[in-house]
């Protein structure tokens, strides 16, 4: 079968040929239906850092994968041919596309202990989209900032990964007021079903913010979520827009605020996400490309030109 | 009866002939036997900003109070006469020196809540240093940082707080790390169990501490515990010795840390200091003075020359 690998830093993606995969007791084979791409793919291809998380190279890369079980290995008894499944890329199986083959290619093998079922009526680029950017953003309201019916939520950017933040906040019942600088995706905010949009979360003070999750990450927005959460709340910090922020400490200890980083997620969460999208109210967008546009898909993520989350739904 | 009353920012310490108070319905009379002091104390004196907190002017400042139960009032019945007591200063009952008159006197009126028994072999001078200090490194160790047996802390700053916080954990059970600049407090370190001492908290990068509490708060000292504590692990903020610090978010991101301000406490905090003074292996030092000498003490808190917990214990 033919597959999109990962040679070295600065050089392309390679189509290669290589064998078809087989399930290993207590695996599966999956036929890869929907493959997201990620900024990380961008990362990889441009920066040396990344080499050291491979298991090996060449590799099959491709981290956000769902698709239909093709093969069950030996011991499999809860997954069976036919099945429909997400990936989810921090079980103790590792990440596809860095400890082991990933999802830019026709099959791809992994073991059971990283399938979550979607849903019949959930697409394939969702549930491949579900497995990082909506797990991630779901871990950080829900699990991370502990997002339930009544919350006051403050998100930050309302990127990628603050609107289906936003959104699932919504869903679970929570007050929601977004910060977000362009004001031209400001009736998308509205649209999410939250209470307030402005252009910083300062303008929110008196809201009396429980939680605030910055998807952003540019410093001085840690700095003024810290400053304008209530006593006794909350920050939840996902967005690396710049790698450091200073921030008031006074206001942070006589309001007794906590301030935590979260990063990826658990199965828990990419089911939270699935669920959501049954029930038809999460539908964040997406832009599918074919199997053959990957390459051409990451240099448009470099480049800065992606509306929603990108995905290659057909073609393999 | 005298008392030292506060009558303005810049003005000493005025000390006035003042009704003995009596029991209001649900509170008790308080004979005081022991009456700290602290550096709010200085700061009450030399910035307007406390002014704000004030019920009342004049008013008899001292909100570290111990002494024994003098009088009830209506409806009380889980406190009788002779009852030694310790004022926990942050319940509903408000703080005394700020909500009503405090403890530089020979009595003082307060609310049964505030109440916490001291136990038989605690001395009054610990009873009072329990209420706030105690409180206050107790609750950052145990209820903020959630430290426990086997719990791997490090403790950044090893004065007034800094070494109740970091006995309380070693009696805790707790696998104690010191950072601590001035070598000169290094034997008290070691005395007091701790597994090591240090400059700095970067020198136990190895250990895998799972907390981190910054007592010092010198802005480094925070952005050092982010990036020494382990993957998923948590900083605790409690000393303001700068009121701001610039801190490695992708750390605080890619590691999953939390950092989480701490002030004051609860009654259970000073319980617990007291269960803690009881075992007779928690012991920080004290430097007993006279009523009178209280303006006194206070000018030496301003000037630093305070060793270990200033605490009026006669002549009152």
């Amino acid at each position: 079968m033919h597959a999109w690998q990962f040679t070295n830093t600065h050089e392309p993606l390679v189509m290669n040929d290589v064998p078809e995969p087989t399930a290993a007791p207590g695996g599966v084979v999956i036929e890869v239906k929907a493959a997201g791409l990620c900024h990380s793919d961008v990362g990889l291809l441009e920066d040396e850092g990344w080499l050291a998380l491979l298991a090996k190279r060449p590799i099959t890369i491709g981290h956000e994968v769902a698709g239909v079980v093709a093969e069950v290995g030996e011991g499999v008894t809860d997954w069976k041919v036919g099945d429909r499944v997400g990936v989810c890329p921090t079980t103790d199986a590792g990440a596809p596309g860095y400890a082991f083959d990933g999802g830019f290619a026709p099959k791809m093998a992994v073991d059971r202990i990283a399938l979550v079922r979607i849903p019949e009526n959930v697409s394939f680029a969702y549930g491949a989209a579900g497995t990082d950017a909506g797990m991630t953003s779901h871990h950080a309201v829900i699990a991370t900032g502990g997002v339930k019916a009544g919350t006051k939520l403050g998100v930050i950017g309302f990127g990628g990964l603050g609107q289906i933040g936003a959104r699932v906040a919504v869903l679970a019942g929570a007050e929601v007021y977004v910060a977000e600088v362009n004001e031209s995706v400001w009736d998308n905010v509205r649209a999410a079903g939250v209470k307030g949009v402005a252009k910083s979360i300062r303008d929110f003070a008196d809201v009396g913010l429980d939680v605030i999750v910055d998807f952003a990450g540019f410093g001085v927005t840690t700095a003024d979520a810290i400053e304008t959460v209530r006593p006794g709340g909350r920050v939840v910090q996902v967005g690396m827009g710049r790698l450091e922020a200073t921030i008031n400490t006074r206001d942070l200890i006589t309001k007794a605020v906590t301030l935590a980083g979260s990063v990826g997620g658990t199965k828990d969460d990419v089911q939270g996400v699935y669920d959501y999208f049954a029930t038809g109210e999460l539908n964040p967008a997406i832009t599918e490309i074919s199997f053959d546009e990957i390459p051409d898909g990451i240099q448009r993520l470099a480049d800065g030109k992606v509306v929603g989350r990108l995905v290659a739904t057909s073609g393999f």
